[in-house]
């Protein structure tokens, strides 16, 4: 298969990357390093990369961010944002690269927990990551020649707890090859529509 | 109690506005109608609202479109109308509004089934909706003063039947007054953080 992971240099997207590799093609896009370069908030680099990048099996984001700061301190721009990175640049990301994905590919993007299960200063971050639920829910009943989408969203990863647990207090440390098997349930499986929770304790 | 209800004039609004009125103080915006004039796509129209209404104990929003098409069709800029109008307009209520609800007060926004439900066409406003769960559960964690938030997710409303039953095969319509319970749950209860489901046969 060939596998297109954009955001695959991150804490997550690395560990997702190396696993892969091992069995299929991969081709890593990000903003300053990999195979190809992509700024997934400017749809207009989005095209140029699949441009040059054609036809796939699956996409796989991991990309995008959103800011965390105190509800009563967040400003109108601030929640643009998320919106703008994490939200319409996986939005965009499906809606040019539905073109070059190969009948029966795929596309699995990723959320995490704040979604269902947030925490203080995650307004924004919760918002976006709930947003691409219910869009993926959405768009998987549109999605044409057997394209399937599905969502990874994982609790905090057990390589990211040093730099995040305090924000997250009492929540179970997700092992990195659980949230590994969510992308391989995503990519290597048959479901669609799906918001694939690695959670514990929830 | 004194009540702001935005959007007080449509299908749900009225009826809603109509209830609250037999025991309440109930002041309506609308963008062509009502009390006071609030466009609520644009933050300084709702900052000034806010300042010719002052303090209330309650603020109802029933506003706010998103665009419905095939999702092939859609542009980055048709997926903004939602975001900007019915995301980022209830959230800037909240977020403006805040200083403007008296302790213990509420705020209840609206959603509708998309959200866990979606049918074809409805990839915008389905996210939108989902959005907004995820904001009012994180939100809740940070607004002060006891003042609490909840949304008011209805099916496929026994008022619109004749316009929308055509996108909702099989969903059955949820009559009026379960989907006003709703606001009655959130306004006069003391929820906060709920996803208020009025689905039936989900």
């Amino acid at each position: 298969m060939k596998i297109l992971i954009i955001g695959g240099q991150g804490t997550i997207g690395k560990k997702v990357n190396d696993h892969f590799a091992k069995k299929h093609e991969v081709i890593t896009g990000g903003r300053n390093s990999g195979n190809v370069i992509v700024d997934s908030v400017n749809s207009k680099s989005i095209e140029a990369m699949f441009e040059s990048v054609a036809k796939v099996d699956a996409i796989v984001c991991i990309a995008g961010e959103a800011k965390w700061a105190a509800f009563e301190s967040m400003t109108e721009e601030d929640f643009y944002i998320g919106l703008k990175s994490k939200l319409m640049g996986q939005v965009n990301l499906v809606r040019i690269g539905q073109a070059y994905v190969n009948a029966g590919g795929s596309f699995t993007l990723t959320t995490g927990i704040l979604a269902d299960h947030p925490v203080a200063l995650t307004t924004s971050a919760a918002m976006v990551n709930g947003g691409i639920h219910s869009f993926v829910k959405a768009v998987s009943l549109e999605l044409k020649d057997g394209i399937r989408i599905n969502v990874v969203s994982s609790g905090l990863v057990e390589d990211a707890v040093e730099k995040y647990e305090s924000y997250f207090p009492g929540h179970n440390p997700i092992p990195m090859r659980k949230v590994i098997n969510g992308y391989v349930k995503s990519v290597e499986g048959k479901g669609t529509g799906e918001v694939i929770r690695m959670y514990d304790n929830c």
